[in-house]
């Protein structure tokens, strides 16, 4: 690892390993080793095929171990180790690349010690977009969460005392101490009820129904605080995500600054990969586009028109005749603004100049396609 | 199928089939065929019933068949093959058609061949209002539903992992290998808890408590995201429904087009079918309706008046007494805008024009009643 | 039951049962009622106690039957028999009276006509506050429910039907026929999992890990929609309820009708009962009121001051010092808006006459107390 | 207790414990109290142990009664008897303090009296931040939560009556008596399903089956309701925490009040211990930050400034490169007002005053830095 990559296609995929997400070998590598992992444990396929696991399951860790190699390499040429180390990618990284062999090392039976391999799945975490997005609302309902938390864990103990009490003498096995009463308990708050211990006595079976319904009760306040929390977090996401490219597109241009908050909170952002349909010919159509960027091609009959950066479409099918009258499809890339119909007569309406222009441009394009 | 059909009884039921619409006998023989398909596997009643069971599983059969045959003779006529066959619609009907017939030709036994009847079922699907509405909040929330769909799997994996390691020795039986203990795993983490394996070490007990609790939150986050998406879709569905309707009703045809965005907000749409009682005498009101298109017959003492499109009833009971005065209901299928009584007064706060438009009409309908 | 009732204490008995709401008497008739049947079937408590549990079962039933005769006559009286028979609480009423005794005349053993008095919980449903809001929730969004369920129903059935074909032979016992499957996959969808039944083929299990996760979906759809449903008529309920107390306020008549709208949806509807104490001296207080309707008394050092309709209390507190300074608590039946003191300071930035109104009030107030 | 304290650091000890809020020892004590409940009963652990875990729990019980001595002194002294005792506080801590002795002295078995040690567990419940917030939500939708606990008993009642009746014959061990079909009937409707108690005739299955479809429902519904409240009570709850501490920049000062409640709607209120790192350099910032109290220092190039009270930062990020130029951290605990981009964009906009003051002191720091 220390010398340098000698032929260009290694480079390019050493260079693509050290930038911090997942690269398509690194996600097959996971399912993989996992996959193996799992193998190991099921006897006969074991038996079968032992050779084929144990060389796959060392592909795979070579694989981590270099892949970690090579960050670290970045890194201290970078002169940012110790951001990386402490860092979630980094961290798994290590995890990855160091469990198995650590506990290999320490004497663990093999197939005791490969089953740290399920650490590889904590690699695709970091790429998971949304995570982010996920944790802030966890942040920030972390208080009524927490309080949700202890509620739940006071009724927890509480009631297996008390179903303790009451059932150690009726079924001495089951309910031996507060802790296989607690077990009981966390089976039953959170509803999954195993019905491995269930309470006989009457009593018993009267504090069992309270402790469901206060399971019910969890259950709603956690959704409740999540779902508020969620609908912050999405609005503000969508507006951070889209103030930017507003600002890019002319069309926008000639509109105060407390427009411009007014129509983000409208648009929706849209990221497109390369020759996507946008619109459909023939189909009802309730949106508009504006492109932040990338390019369109619009398929009208005998020629192909491109629109790029800062052009709109779509609006016609929002002013009169609601059916598309062409097909649209991306070229690359494409970021792309959407306008419901709903915002846009509400937009239209509010600023009768952007009203204006959709319509000028809209005929312009009419008398074009003639 | 080759040749038109002879009578109008067959040419009208042919058109209605070749609609791509769930039409009436289809629904029946959706019904009839899964519950024969059922009664199949049901020892005794095959026994006692296996020649109706039989002949009425053919005669579903065969009315699936002859309705994708139309059908495709009626895409085939309209030049639209293609795009029936590749349409949701389009699947369904194959599937119905030639699932059974393809399995017998392959040489299944008939019990089990029939079983296929089964996907009989999928063609009510198209056919669900309000299927196009979840999907779109499917589709527009997919990034933080993927992203808990990964934390789903990742801890699914982990904590099977762990309490394979864990329980192995307990209980070599049911956590024998990993994808046993991924059985558990999936289980406990959707609150199932069916109670087939369960853990029994005290190690292996905590992992199963901080799964179940994991469950919850899953639960939660899901939920939480679907109430997000959900409320934003059922706003702007309910304003493409209504948006066409309250341009057609004179009433609002005054207002400047931020005005209507505004009433939009604030009217449902609902569609009747005729005969329909839409008020009753008597009754408390609480809302005011205009007629987007049909109408509706007012049955005032001793005579009775119809209204027709653009007109509004049920005013009297928001201006003054509470109660209404007459019942209205509908002589065709009508399409309404519903007005609540809260939105009435914001309405009518806003635009002093329209309060005195609906003044004078009551006043007016007061005086002629008498 | 045709005589008139002698005595006045009877008359007013009878003129509270005549009024379609349940009188407390009611209440304990159906609690007694209940219980007294279930204890029928508790054998060794029925040994001891079979007197008087006949003797309370007969007593119910005839109190029920007794109200029933009342409710009828009054409803013969009025004129409105047809309406009251035809009515969730005429409905209840004729079963509660007739349930029993039909049962018994047609030959069923006591033990299980007496079942029927299960009937008679169905009493309270009708005397439920916010029973019809749920009501109303369910019918705005029976749609998108209703799709909700037709998924639900689909997975079912294809689940079940895939289960049968996969277990068939590994469980013949268990999965007999596909009813039995049924049973399986509808405990396993709503996350019950009983566990008496359970798919062993890895296969099998794939299939119901799927279904347990469609699940988890099902509940999240079904929570979101009832949520957004639920949200839109907490908003709409509170106006009603609360729009005809502001317009009896003098302190809100000087504001127009848009201001009117505006206010409303700030304000809450509070009925108190008699010496209810609302405020409490030294508390932190969050909100001040007003009377729509009744009469509160307020605690000053030395002297008792009354309150009536239309006036205002509770706005020190909001103004300069957080802390209550006097107990108040109502006198009788009372109606209170309260405002709270988010919606305070945006009120009072929005309408500074009212503000004025207030400051003024609040002054002569903390003169006179000194 | 009734001697002063001798030394400085029992004084302070004594006074902290008089205040109502846990201190550290308390918490630490309530872990190891209930610890040593629990283990008291786990038979290995008692015969090794059983000196330390009595001695520990006397500690523990000696420490709660102390507590409660001080603190009925403390209200003694300051004339709150009274309102300490009955106060939630008051009452945990007798529970704490008397019921395991009361039970001792009543009789009991030692293990049984100490297992009245979980009530310790009810301390920590008067000290949860947003127990509060908790409380409101369910008071304010006490109504619908009630309908739907009507619901739920109904349900629950007719059920089990129909599957007492259904399946008494088939399994008279199991379905004994209705208290019996309740048992199963609450394990159901919970969708918990021990599956202790299942139903096997056709007709009770599906009774079973309807009954966990309602358990849905009445999730949804219960979800529902606490989403609605708690997004309502949360927007509450902000709007008071950050009212008080607007008011206090001088930022603000100039706005109107109408401005100053607009502004409290975006603005987040965060406390903060000292030496804790708002913003890291490097950072992507989305957010800016005002001191209502407490003091931070940034770390730039060469030396440290402290910001105080009324103070800004974090807003340069927002203004240009979109990257944090400084680490900044608390010096001592600081409440936080956060304005988050979406919210000072709009700000902005509408307040240009606002806008430039904050430009103007970016401007001024960067030349500053140079």
């Amino acid at each position: 690892m220390s010398k340098p990559p000698s032929s260009p296609a290694l480079a390019q995929f050493v260079a693509a390993t050290a930038g911090r997400n997942m690269t398509q070998p690194a996600y097959i590598a996971v399912a993989t080793g996992v996959a193996m992992m799992m193998l190991l444990t099921v006897e006969p396929a074991y038996d079968v095929l032992y050779r084929w696991i144990g060389a796959l399951l060392w592909a795979c860790l070579a694989f981590f171990v270099f892949e970690w190699g090579v960050r670290l390499r970045h890194a201290i040429l970078a002169q940012t180790v110790w951001s990386y180390v402490v860092s979630l990618r980094g961290l798994v990284d290590a995890a990855g690349a160091l469990a198995v062999p650590l506990a290999l090392v320490s004497g663990a039976a093999p197939k005791t010690a490969w089953l740290l391999g399920v650490l590889w799945l904590l690699k695709v975490l970091p790429g998971v977009r949304g995570l982010r997005q996920l944790r802030r609302v966890l942040v920030q309902e972390s208080g009524p969460l927490l309080s949700v938390l202890v509620i739940f864990l006071v009724v927890l103990f509480v009631a297996s005392v008390a179903v303790y009490f009451l059932e150690r003498d009726a079924q001495p096995a089951a309910f031996d101490n507060i802790p296989a009463a607690l077990w009981w308990a966390v089976a039953t708050l959170t509803t999954t009820g195993y019905g491995d211990v269930v309470p006989i006595t009457p009593l018993g079976r009267l504090v069992a129904a309270f402790v469901m319904i206060c399971g019910l009760g969890v259950f709603g306040l956690w959704t409740g605080i999540l779902a508020t929390g969620f609908a912050a977090e999405t609005r503000r996401d969508n507006f951070l995500k889209t103030w930017e490219s507003v600002s890019k597109v002319p069309f926008f241009a000639a509109l105060g600054p407390a427009a411009i908050a007014d129509v983000t909170h409208m648009l929706r952002t849209m990221d497109l990969p390369p020759r996507t349909t946008i619109i459909r010919k023939g189909q009802a159509g309730d949106c508009m586009y504006f492109i932040a960027s990338g390019e369109v091609e619009v398929d009208l009959p005998g020629k192909k028109v491109r629109l790029g950066e800062g052009a709109f479409f779509g609006e016609m099918a929002l002013l009169g005749n609601h059916l598309r009258s062409a097909n649209i499809a991306t070229t690359r890339l494409s970021k792309l603004l959407v306008l419901d119909l709903v915002d846009f007569r509400v937009l239209m309406a509010r600023h009768p100049d952007l009203s204006q222009t959709i319509d000028a441009e809209a005929k312009r394009r009419e008398l074009e396609n003639q």
